[in-house]
């Protein structure tokens, strides 16, 4: 964060979608109001006007930076994606990707459905040719320093070109948004000889070889929080399942902890000092928590946020979203 | 290992590849004695005949359960496998191998180069058809209970069928070793939902759906750790990856934990105190330290322990090569 560009003055306004997440529309309100409080920022929320004006009430927010705009409609999370977005035009997902697609705002944040976000965003705002979805990308505040990862789940069978886009997206975004000047590229493989991986992996890794990146070949599972890369590429089928394989680590180790406890009670008291270092080692993991994901690939900037989320990360997902803005990321990317 | 079934009461006779590894010779021969100690193994050290001679001259021991089988050659760990086992005839794993295929042995264990292990074993032995090379399997003992994972890095690439063939083995082999009646496969996906996933993942869901075996439907990374499933089947390709990762935030974990110790040194009593735990959830991720790998698919017992192996890890892996023996494991999956 030290490294990013200053701030330009002008204030960025970002479209929220109040409906959408698992403690929607309490804890999205709330985080907006958090975030409206810092300069910079004006907040459109979209959603059911009755409802948000009384969430509003709550905090007694007489706040010009943030407005309503109305819809009637709210996906479930676990709707099917294409059929809702089809349906329910009047969606708060489709009414914020329509502000954003009308040039009313500068980007969109949704801790809805994620499926029915992507969806609304291709069919809205048009994708990149020669990905069959954006791909979701995300930073992970690892130790050794910011990862960032992508094909995080959007497409589970890439082309090898496909990995190529999400190194040439994923350097131009650590440029901008970390300020680093060449971005170290890794292609996750199960060696780091060149002649090791899958069929595609070996494809892509010729190709990227080529490719205006500064590529530093194969790296393996150990290094994507190891600091060897600072961009790492995979397809969203081994993304997904290695985001996931995260969580569970996290989980486990709580609950060995608990064990451990429960057999021995004097461990308790060192459990509890650990706490934070735990809880921080397995945020790190949970990259939603902490600012969303970007689409990569749409022709507009749009950040996932976890359907968990609370106040404090749609907080962190607008302060990410109005980096990305600044720091014409998108714009970038599209050129 | 309380459910196993009771040993039978002959000795078991095993290679062992004493050239192989970081820390040989003095590290394997160390295990092989320790090992030779228990009842009901025999041990034949496959590897320089004086240099082994000097070694267990070292412990004193004139044990009748432990011979020497000499081999002249040694494979280098980062030697390319199949031109090291053309060349190199009469290494300890070409020899180890050898003695497997004549009946001398039933089981052959190196902490060697994997690589030409499973090149040796193909070569020699043969295996499954449909498979690249035999799959490397390994339990994992996670605090929800043990879950076999395979393949976990033998063949990138896959075909629907080789998902199938994983499921048959590891559902036999955890029938066997862990007496389950019907262990519970999951494919590894990107989504619970039948059709989430690679086209791969796809086509084997639907094929695992007419398998004979115990099929519970996709599961996330998520659940590798959970107990929701026995048996985890996956390419090799996401299976390395994900293996690896493991071992990737085990050492995060640590060097977090280092960190906060060194920014605030009242935690380091704490720390101390966990020590024993943490190192038990890392150790849960290396499956290399318990027991090693299984070769599934090809026609007989070779077990493959982590190049890093130390006495008590060797030690590990004969024992478990002694019970992969006894509950007729590979007879099993043959047939």
């Amino acid at each position: 964060l030290a490294r990013q560009k200053a701030s330009k003055s002008r204030k960025v306004r970002i479209a929220l979608d109040a409906m959408g997440g698992d403690h929607a529309p309490g804890e999205i309100v709330r985080g907006a109001v958090a975030a409206a409080e810092r300069d910079g920022v004006e907040l459109v929320l979209v959603g059911q006007d009755r409802v948000l004006r009384d969430e509003l009430a709550r905090y007694g927010v007489n706040n010009s930076n943030i407005t309503i705009a109305h819809a009637e409609e709210v996906v479930a999370m676990d709707e099917r994606p294409v059929p809702a977005i089809k349906e329910k035009r009047d969606s708060s997902i489709m009414v914020g990707i329509g502000l954003l697609a009308q040039g009313q705002v500068e980007s969109f944040v949704s801790a809805g459905n994620t499926g029915a976000v992507m969806a609304a965003a291709c069919l809205v705002l048009g994708k990149n040719r020669g990905l069959a979805r954006p791909a979701l990308g995300a930073v992970f505040p690892f130790p050794s320093g910011p990862v960032l990862c992508l094909d995080l789940g959007a497409n589970p069978d890439c082309k090898p070109t496909s990995l190529v886009q999400f190194a040439l997206m994923g350097s131009i975004y650590m440029q901008r948004i970390f300020n680093m000047e060449s971005p170290r590229v890794g292609l996750l493989s199960s060696g780091e000889e060149d002649t090791k991986g899958s069929q595609l992996v070996q494809k892509a890794h010729k190709m990227l070889r080529k490719a205006k990146v500064n590529f530093i070949g194969n790296v393996e599972g150990r290094d994507i929080a190891s600091g060897r890369a600072d961009v790492i590429v995979t397809d969203g089928f081994t993304g997904n399942v290695l985001l996931k394989l995260g969580e569970g680590l996290g989980e486990m180790l709580l609950e060995s902890l608990r064990k451990a406890v429960a057999a021995n009670p004097d461990l308790k008291e060192a459990a509890d000092l650990l706490e934070p270092t735990f809880r921080s080692v397995i945020g790190t993991l949970d990259y939603r928590e902490y600012g969303g994901a970007l689409l990569f690939g749409v022709n507009n900037n749009v950040i996932v946020a976890h359907g968990r989320s609370d106040a404090e990360a749609i907080k962190n997902a607008i302060i990410a979203a109005k980096r990305t803005v600044e720091q014409e990321v998108v714009e970038a990317i599209t050129a």
